[in-house]
């Protein structure tokens, strides 16, 4: 017995020995600069159309995500995560400025999104976030999905970004063909091929495939982020990496397809799942973990009306095009073993955060000259504190429909899309629902909340009387559309 | 750069030698008897109308399960586990005899469970997991919910068990008040006190409190539980921990009370996984980690006419009283790092299978006199092999509703329960769902898959052809019940 606490004791002072000239090692392998002067690096891996119940960590039984569950674990999961509209373009204007669409006019009550003959995009006095990081230095780089407008001085390249490659549009756009079984709203995955949808592939401001292989799409992303990685590893870098999918139609590597249980509609979420892995796996082998954060959610809840080639909002209510719940709030993770302090969290936070966190990280003010929408999520990331964002806004096209204050959300329209959830409604008074403790969204307590009420009022009061609503940058294109 | 790699050298070296020390104390400084030739404790912990959506590792955003989600991080996360019926007296028995209800009587279409006043419980014949146990020379314990019946010889430990601290039935039973809003589907938490259901609290078949005082109840099972592992550590022992909670209606101690953001049924949820911590961590303190499997899942789905006193299915249909899967699929979580190979598991499970598992692995052979329900999932929890359940069986009371095979769920008659999902209706072909790809049971597949209908039709040939259903033990009442 005895000797077996001596060499416990023994074998403990060997261990510390151990850690001790592993940590030595460490701390000289790497000069200094690269240790403290250098802001972290950002990645931001934006899913399209992905819902809150996509990921295996957020509940889903078949979708199997062990990279983004890992990154969940070892991170931030955060469970009131919003993003800043309920569909495609609005939403990336939001995350991209920092600013609610309506200020910029990048959403619209004509077209909900932009569309290949649309005329405009995200206006030039827009400030992007990779704007923004360059005034600290940031190489930066667009790596997928736009949709802020494809002519040419709308394309990230003139929009902070020294470096794109993508489609700069939704990859259900340039039809080629009649949908094999009908109406748009029938479309089914079965019968469909890359060549049926005539999307450029850009890198920079050139055409250099068309129509691009959706097949190999998503990881062709994964691949250029890499390959960016590994190119601009010794000055900071920030990588907004926007998968085209899992929006419809779905297309998946060879590699890929069939691996998942949940059909074709797994197989391309953990196909981007397998992507991330990836980019962790180089953040390693490139030494920048401790200096790199990333960050994973997607653009608008699931594209419902489409079964299952569309994607599960989970518990919550509804999904894409909608101010319920399942339009609008995502996963959100946080990566980054340098600063994320690992834990559930269920403050509310908004993509359109990651402009002020960001920009508070890389040491460098945010504009002074517009209203923003943006919070600096750094001390619930670092330290745990809690989130600075109280509220959240729910646009539909221009319309406030709804709004978060703390746990209680006030509908003052609600309306369902694509023939479900319900007819346009206005509610006077709103209709409210406390979503901590009901996230479906089932059971109306407005009746004797009449204070909490008059806050959200109070709230949206003050949020309209600061309101400039942008020029509308969507309604304009080629042809006449009703 | 040469000393560096020189001293990285030397650090591995004292690295391994620790480790190297450090095992062989931990090889010497526990009895062989209690390594190798004992078989693993098993500790099943059981709540009461936990849905499949109410635990942050199954998705729910503000029900944060920080224990039960280690477990299911360092062990297995089953995500098609399912319980033998959608309430509780029949769950409970499929759980404890390894047999679906309808052979042992266990289920009616008069009564869906016992009651108070209910003449009997689970016969005799009836081998339980306990007694099962005891063959291999467990010592074992009943703590909380049994509702097998109530009268003595039905209790606990007249069915295997060697200890029994609990309520014998459900928390809502014995009312003493009328509900203060009405009827019982109006029941809101807001107005009652423990002191509203004289429900018994037993210690063996002894009162020893009444009403039992349901404010501590939860802490109080899960402190019994560790009081029982510390007696019992030396001797292989089968614990069934089985809360009366989050059965409304909800309580909570002082302690958890105010905790959780998800409101009362949160805190329940919240306190049912402080216990589990506790129990994980005298595990840990008294030795046993190594040789101990712990499992969770709960009864049966979630409670939805209860509003937010109810939980939550996540994304799946229905809840609590249904054949949809919201009835029946439940979180199903396996630990044990001696034993558990870690990750998720898409396979199929039933908690009927635990009486199979538990057996072969503490050597016993399970009965060959009568039909069991239960297949032996070792393979799959240690060494991740395919599990050997392919299929489901649903019942409502004794009548098949439903039944599983592989991907595939066939409903021959749905029915929806409490007022929601629709009336009972048959159906000829069966209505077809893909639940891998469909889980929300969305969209019906029967057209095109007559040959799956095929095969389900002769799995349920089959199993009723062997089929020999038990006396009805639910039945019959003192009082005349309509």
């Amino acid at each position: 017995m005895k000797s077996t606490i001596w060499r416990k004791a023994l074998s403990i002072c060997f261990l510390l020995l151990g850690f001790w000239i592993i940590s030595s090692c460490k701390s000289e392998s790497k000069p200094e600069s690269e240790q403290e002067d250098r802001p972290p690096n950002f990645i931001v891996i934006f899913a399209d159309d992905l819902g809150y119940g996509d990921l295996s960590c957020y509940g889903n039984p078949t979708i199997l995500t062990p990279n983004l569950d890992r990154m969940a674990h070892e991170g931030q999961k955060w469970t009131n995560f919003y993003v800043g509209a309920s569909v495609c373009t609005p939403s990336r204007a939001a995350l991209l400025t920092g600013r609610l669409p309506i200020r910029n006019g990048m959403t619209s009550n004509k077209n909900r999104v932009l569309f290949p003959d649309s005329k405009n995009g995200l206006p030039a006095e827009e400030i992007t976030l990779a704007e923004q990081l360059k005034k600290a230095g940031y190489t930066t780089a667009a790596i997928g999905k736009w949709h802020l407008g494809h002519r040419e001085q709308y394309l990230p390249t003139n929009n902070g970004f020294d470096y794109y490659y993508g489609i700069p549009y939704s990859n259900d756009m340039d039809w080629v063909v009649e949908n094999p079984k009908g109406g748009y709203w029938n479309l089914q995955n079965d019968d469909l091929k890359t060549e049926h949808f005539n999307v450029p592939l850009l890198r920079g401001t050139e055409i250099i495939e068309r129509p691009a292989d959706q097949n190999t799409i998503t990881k062709r992303y994964s691949a250029e982020t890499i390959s960016f990685i590994k190119q601009n590893k010794d000055k900071p870098f920030f990588v907004y990496l926007a998968h085209n999918l899992p929006h419809i139609p779905l297309f998946a590597s060879e590699e890929a397809k069939g691996k998942s249980e949940r059909g074709l509609y797994g197989d391309v979420v953990q196909e981007i799942d397998h992507g991330v892995g990836q980019i962790l796996e180089t953040l390693k082998s490139e030494g920048l973990v401790e200096n790199t954060i990333v960050v994973f959610t997607s653009d608008n809840g699931p594209w419902l009306p489409f079964k299952n080639s569309g994607g599960s909002a989970g518990l919550l209510k509804a999904g894409k095009g909608s101010t319920w719940e399942g339009g609008m709030r995502e996963p959100g993770i946080f990566w980054g073993p340098g600063y994320i302090k690992p834990g559930l969290v269920t403050d509310i936070g908004s993509a359109m955060d990651l402009f002020a966190t960001f920009s508070a990280m890389a040491g460098i003010d945010i504009p002074q000259d517009r209203v923003m929408d943006s919070y600096d999520l750094g001390p619930t990331l670092i330290e745990r504190k809690p989130s600075p964002r109280n509220h959240i806004m729910y646009y539909r096209g221009t319309e406030l429909y709804a709004a978060r204050l703390g746990d209680y959300k006030a509908h003052f329209i609600t309306q369902g899309v694509y023939g479900q959830f319900g007819e346009r409604e206005e509610h006077d008074p709103p209709v409210l629902y406390h979503l901590n403790h009901d996230p479906s969204e089932r059971f109306n307590v407005a009746k004797g909340n009449e204070e909490i009420i008059g806050q959200i009022q109070e709230l949206v009061k003050v949020h309209k009387s600061n309101l400039i609503p942008g020029k509308d940058q969507l309604a304009e294109r080629e042809q006449k559309v009703d």
